[in-house]
């Protein structure tokens, strides 16, 4: 059996010693008897200096297989590494939707000699692929299915099948096209099996049957083929023609990025890092997310400047000030979280936006009473100040309150602009959250605790 | 053609207006003719009270399909306004294991009549289901799948699937099984197709083939299905025999869950969280994560308290402490999600922790060396003290190396003790960086520029 489940921890830890005492002989025979898969989680589990030593002995027919598993940063570094001839035998085993990738980032001195290889219906198939913008179905659809006419019988259909030496991968469907190309109909695999020999296609195939188009959105396409449990979906043109199709296991692959991309982008991180990045790229990559929020402290740091006089007579208000400010962080990243969520699964739109903001408003004014309370009392035992502790509550209260309308807002304002709000909302919102308690505080304790 | 892309926004449009309205005459009816999935999506962007006044037209043979596709919270508070006569007629339509979870969070009281109802054979492989923990292969495995003996023709096999009604989703495979129902080999369904009439089974099966054991995690499982691109995969039990299959589609929905969790749980939330939850149990659900928080900060807090008296004479420390906390705090988020990501995907595991920990060491310094440098320049010329410069210089180098080792450590440690990383890290690390960012900065400054 080829691939049980039982654990291979021991290949990590040979692979780790064999770095140790840069001896490499038995590592790549051993991974020739793994999935490419697998070899690529290896490669990503040992820094990047070390994944060079081994890939000069992984071969060139699994090369492109093991890279398109991989993150793109630590593909780019090993592809720099792959010889245009090591390549060309590794695009080979290849779809073409996946050659248009490995393309995209081949260094540019390697492509043309990669393309000049090809024959020209593969370099059509390629080409095709590249028009499309990376986030359309166009972009990674099959373009090998089977296609039947639907006047022929089941037998001629079986029997048309058994003159093929394979059949396409993921193929639950055969799709039924007219003269002009145009779709009119699925064949699914387990309707033929049981149909008798002599029926006519037609009239046991699908007409009703899902179907996208060649420029949709692949979010649709992964939102269409979950929802429908389905393996496979047609791809027409604009002139409804059957141009490709679309399987599951490349939509389970973009899901999966998908999710990777929103929780990479919540902390300022690129869904492309590499665990095993070297320093130097490491640290640019994290830098604009660190000057960010310099920025947004700097800014806090402002407002706060503004109350010296305040702080100066009045040092709880330094110690207690970050509760006032954390406590409107998290309020408002529940409320972010939510709805960057809610956005993504398509719960939250633009036509409900007003009911989520209703709720956030309720939940943050709710949380605020409560929360405001405890550390009114908490404050007042602390510093035995009774007016310490309204201050402090009533700050709790505003900042808590506007933190469930930043929380919903900030989202639902990004989306609406088109930009990812994963990518931008903690920042904005780290902004409001800080200066609002801050400002509030502060700003009640030098009004009403002065002397 | 049943499902395109078409965006259907109108319809969220025509509930809300009919929600706003009360009338609801037409919208069972629009809804009658969406998918299961889309109408889980529409109930899921609505509020709660009004997803029960479209509830009760919803027909009953749909809610199950309904049902599983909505979140656990919504979906339980559907349950307990669908009656039992309802209910059975809706798991009718589900599989033992769909069955299973609804089962799992119907009200008490329904649950004895729903089983009642249910013949022998449903019950059976229903309490199988159940005997599996959520997180295990046996608990999502379908029991309906063909099996066909090595030494019958091709031919045979298709004449034998020809007398069924129908064949089960998702069959991309055929077991082959002996007489004791041990698996020795898969017969894919492209190779049936074109194989000849009189080949034998023994002869065209796949001997090498993915396969899992019911008491297999489901993440494994899930890693298999997507790194080999499988449609499905049968189950063995520990006697090696044949018990079930698990299919893609299954999968793609834990991948979903799986991911939806971890971003749930980096913000203290729970996967099950509604995004129309009444204002009540939202209040209650984001309770433990604020009072963590608010734990964390009067640590913090107190960790200031201590520096009072440094405070009243330099305001100015006041101002720029949240500046050294929350560069530690984006330093030490960043190198935290890396680092959850690389156990999730599986490239972090104890044997190559200390590559990790070394490198995100070596970046900790390195930002912390650039950072400090800009912020000491920054506070140098915003206050015109040279040595609070170098005070606030130093504290932001040792918490943005503190941060890099803590952010790494911190999910490492709890993944060694089975705590989901995802759920506690972030809390654990606000407080690190928090008070060593206070401590750092206070207690130099204490030491080096009171006069």
């Amino acid at each position: 059996m080829d691939a049980s489940l039982e654990e291979k921890p021991d290949l990590l830890v040979d692979i780790l010693n064999a770095i140790e005492l840069e001896d490499f002989v038995d590592i790549a025979e051993k991974l020739d008897q793994e999935h490419q898969s697998d070899i690529a989680t290896l490669l990503q589990s040992i820094p990047q200096k070390s994944r060079l030593d081994i890939w000069t002995d992984i071969l060139p027919d699994r090369k492109g297989l093991v890279l398109v598993e991989m993150n793109e940063d630590a593909a780019k570094a090993l592809l720099e590494e792959t010889s245009a001839d090591d390549l060309i035998i590794g695009l080979s085993e290849l779809d073409a939707d996946e050659q248009a990738y490995l393309l995209s980032i081949t260094p540019d001195e390697t492509v043309p000699q990669v393309l000049t290889s090809m024959d020209q219906q593969q370099r059509a198939l390629l080409e095709q692929s590249l028009s499309y913008p990376e986030d359309q179905a166009g972009r990674i659809m099959d373009t090998d299915f089977l296609t039947v006419r639907p006047q022929v019988t089941a037998d001629a259909v079986l029997r048309f099948l058994r003159r093929h030496d394979e059949i396409p991968e993921h193929t639950d469907l055969i799709m039924v096209v007219d003269v002009r190309y145009k779709l009119i109909g699925v064949l699914p695999i387990r309707t033929l099996l049981v149909a008798q020999p002599s029926t006519i296609v037609f009239d046991i195939m699908d007409d009703e049957y899902a179907v996208v188009s060649d420029i949709d959105a692949l979010d649709d396409v992964a939102k269409l083929i979950e929802g429908h449990d389905l393996i496979s979906v047609p791809v027409i043109n604009e002139e409804n023609k059957l141009v490709g199709r679309i399987t599951v296991d490349d939509i389970v692959d973009h899901i999966k990025e998908s999710a990777d991309k929103k929780l990479m982008s919540l902390a300022g991180l690129d869904e492309d890092d590499d665990l095993f990045e070297p320093v130097r790229p490491s640290v640019l990559s994290r830098l604009p997310w660190l000057a960010i929020n310099l920025c947004s402290a700097l800014i806090s740091a402002t407002v706060i400047s503004q109350f010296s006089p305040t702080l100066e007579q009045i040092v709880a208000l330094a110690i207690l000030m970050p509760v006032v400010a954390s406590m409107g962080g998290i309020a408002g990243s529940q409320t972010m979280t939510l709805a960057i969520r809610g956005i993504a699964l398509g719960h939250l739109q633009n036509s409900n936006a007003k009911l989520l903001i209703n709720k956030e408003l309720a939940v943050g004014m709710a949380n605020g009473l409560m929360w405001s309370i405890i550390i009114g009392i908490i404050s007042y035992l602390w510093f035995n100040q009774i007016k310490l502790g309204i201050v402090i509550a009533a700050a709790i209260f505003i900042n808590m309150t506007i933190a469930g309308l930043a929380g919903s807002i900030i989202p639902l304002m990004l989306n609406r602009f088109n930009i990812d709000p994963a990518l931008a909302a903690p920042m904005f919102l780290t902004t409001v959250t800080d200066v609002i308690g801050f400002l509030t505080f502060l700003g009640l304790a030098t009004a009403f605790l002065l002397t």
